[in-house]
């Protein structure tokens, strides 16, 4: 294989590109030569390392065709971003090279007024076609298919699709053909996928040949139903018809797949509390804000749930021990809890659990939160004893330690159900949910305790 | 589209499954049956669901290649499992029927004694093909590579190749046919797109319609490699040759596109504390002992980091409020922190980052850790003085969270890449040695500046 990795000591692409621009001044040609050189996905990657200007200055130096190989390489926010700084007409050119549901996506990131401009500088055809797929919502069938798809009359021969292909080749070359779709009167009839084509005689006629009643997506079919199709079933492709069965458009595996796996990642972020897309090359100012929106809410849950240590201050003077233990039980129960909220939410990713089965995942979990509660109780009462040589103090803490731990790991597996079945992002809330609850009842698992045994822990 | 999620009332299908099972002891036609009309991921997941004795009972009832194909959705772990309590014979039955690579990940899965078994009993080219990948690890070119591929000589003509793919379509009905393979003396010297064959005249010779010198993997070329490669360019699979430059196998995009979702998976589930796969049809004990190995570490961790507490006890004695607001810097400087791992994590899967660039990171981060350190500061400082009306425990509070956010925002920042340059694996590691660093000088920022304050504070 050519080697993709550079080696540590060479000079980054950016850093090349950013040498270039200040050579050479305006549109160069040894820009170009170097971004020649490098695969798309590498020159998306050195885009997002400039500043506006720069990039500005390098999608305009390039022909149309590699600057929107370079765009789909890219996050549908990245490009519009990109895009924007571009004139219209600058724009338009690059959009009409893409393919038709990158166009929409892009289109739709960006506002009325641009995307409308961009679009009266796009060949009209292109644009018709851009402004059908617009209407779709972008994850549903209609928004995620392209519209470049191969379609022939079932009357014809195996001979004719040949001819027809070998004919238009230079109209099909950018076509991800995996499949012809047959039609009758214009409307769905059937599935032809092109290795059958090869294999078959020429004098068949399509009818013959075809899957007949192929499956098929509406137009509305929401992403989460593709996904689930495809995960069942083997297909590159499927075909989608509108509310007259006439065929509109392909969803291709790819395409879904690449949603997925962006939702996936969205999930991790925003488990971790980034709530949209971040990159270090985002401005210092974008990047604080969506950060502090997370940090400001967790921080009023977190006063509220320390509210209650204050409530037992007095508890606390008499047993200033305790205080080393509350950081430990409130960090350890969201740990067991976290444990449990990820479960649930790979379960519920891969379809295993319905969010309508909290009983039998709060069974599932209660019995792990027991063993594990327990375990870690008698841990942490151990090292109370070694520490204090009061047997009651350990069992304050222990038992506090138990309880809130059963008490984090139910609830942790169960948050992401209640929240999916009320229609709330389970990765979104599920942490801060959880954690606000858990300290809350730990602090009051150990102060009250502690309250009620206080003769004895002081004595 | 046929409706594919079952209307919440109806009976799951692993209910139905085992109702079956208990009418009609022995194997049913009416399993089959019921089998016959669910999607091979839809019976995956229903078998999951299970005990293993109907688990052994589904799988035997079933047809060879229907029971493959139902293994095939499962995790290779998963899938051994299965196999494990079959016999050696009738696991192999159904091995055979998988595709080269999943055959070599699940028998690699198996105790080493029960592979030999299964292997003895399969047929003699099958077995042979598995062992050969077996060689290679699991993520490398060679342990995802299938070996059921086209390939023909440089000098045969489109004609012959047409007629080679009717004559053995049956042969080849398993294939997942993308590209042709063109050889020279049996090395690899090109490659032929499928639909370059259908759009070319049938007399022309492949040596001159090929794609010459494509790009290859070799055996030992590593998944992260490969999943670069699939990120730079759009090919649907790539050849893969042994040292001697023979083809031996091809990669396809959708094989390595699923290794990487299962990693980012895994990534999500590690960053949670969860080590290894946990579904909850697993064993009580097994589940509760893999989250318990990673409690036990936090706890350790914590009680570390707590021990900082211990040494102020004093400090904390004469100002016990102090106690309130540990628990509240633990934790926000943990989200902080986790913030910026997320970031980091992300942008190194995308290789928007390379692991020894620490200082852009560092730099990066210390000016967002700045600005919503002071946001948070202040903001805490505010409830504090509202609580107590003390100016400077507002001081003492404020000013180490601002430190402390800082802190977090640069190491979280920082350490994934770190560990990636020293071949650790972030995801496991960030969190826990985030959180016992912070949490230390957390604690101790607030305790230190109130014992130098005491005074002012008791006052």
């Amino acid at each position: 294989m050519e080697k993709t990795t550079e080696p540590e000591v060479q000079q980054e692409p950016w850093e090349r590109i950013e040498e270039i621009l200040e050579e050479t001044s305006g549109t160069s040609a040894e820009l170009r030569d170097f971004l020649d050189e490098l695969a798309p996905g590498e020159t998306a990657r050195a885009l997002s390392r400039l500043d506006e200007g720069a990039q500005t200055e390098v999608l305009t130096a390039l022909e149309p065709e590699h600057a929107a190989e370079i765009i789909e390489e890219m996050s549908d926010a990245q490009a519009a971003d990109l895009l924007e700084d571009l004139s219209p007409q600058q724009a338009a050119t690059i959009v009409d090279e893409l393919p038709s549901n990158e166009q929409a996506d892009i289109l739709n990131e960006l506002d009325k007024a641009d995307a409308q401009a961009i679009l009266e500088h796009m060949t009209p055809q292109d644009a018709e076609d851009a402004r059908a797929l617009m209407q779709y919502p972008e994850d549903s069938a209609g928004g995620i298919m392209i519209t470049e798809f191969l379609a022939f009359d079932a009357g014809l021969t195996v001979e004719d699709v040949l001819q027809d292909l070998r004919q238009n080749s230079e109209n099909y070359s950018d076509y991800a053909i995996q499949y012809a779709y047959v039609t009758e009167k214009d409307r769905l009839a059937g599935v032809l996928p092109l290795r059958d084509l090869l294999l078959s005689r020429p004098r068949r006629v399509l009818r013959d040949l075809m899957i007949a009643e192929p499956l098929f997506f509406r137009a509305e079919t929401p992403l989460d139903e593709l996904r689930y199709f495809f995960g069942e079933h083997a297909f590159l492709g499927v075909p989608t018809v509108d509310m007259d069965a006439h065929l509109i458009g392909v969803v291709l595996r790819s395409d879904v797949e690449e949603a997925a796996a962006e939702e996936a990642n969205e999930n991790f972020l925003k488990v971790s509390g980034i709530g949209n897309e971040e990159l270090r090359s985002m401005p210092l100012l974008t990047r604080s804000r969506g950060r502090l929106s997370w940090l400001s809410i967790n921080i009023v849950l977190n006063i509220l749930a320390a509210s209650v240590i204050a409530f037992f201050q007095d508890t606390l003077q008499e047993v200033i021990a305790l205080a080393v233990f509350l950081p430990i039980i409130s960090d350890m129960s969201g740990c067991s809890g976290n444990q449990a909220v990820a479960v649930s939410m790979r379960e519920l990713t891969l379809g295993l659990v319905k969010p309508y089965e909290f009983l039998r995942v709060f069974l599932k979990e209660v019995s792990i939160g027991i063993i594990n509660g327990a375990s870690l109780g008698i841990l942490i009462g151990i090292v109370a004893f070694i520490w204090k040589g009061n047997a009651w103090l350990s069992l304050v803490i222990g038992s506090a330690m138990m309880l809130n731990t059963i008490l984090a790991v139910c609830l942790g597996g169960v948050i992401p159900l209640v929240l999916k079945s009320f229609n709330s992002d389970p990765a979104l809330a599920s942490g801060p949910i959880l954690t606000t609850v858990t300290d809350m009842f730990g602090f009051f698992f150990v102060l009250g305790f502690a309250s009620l045994m206080l003769p004895r822990l002081v004595g």
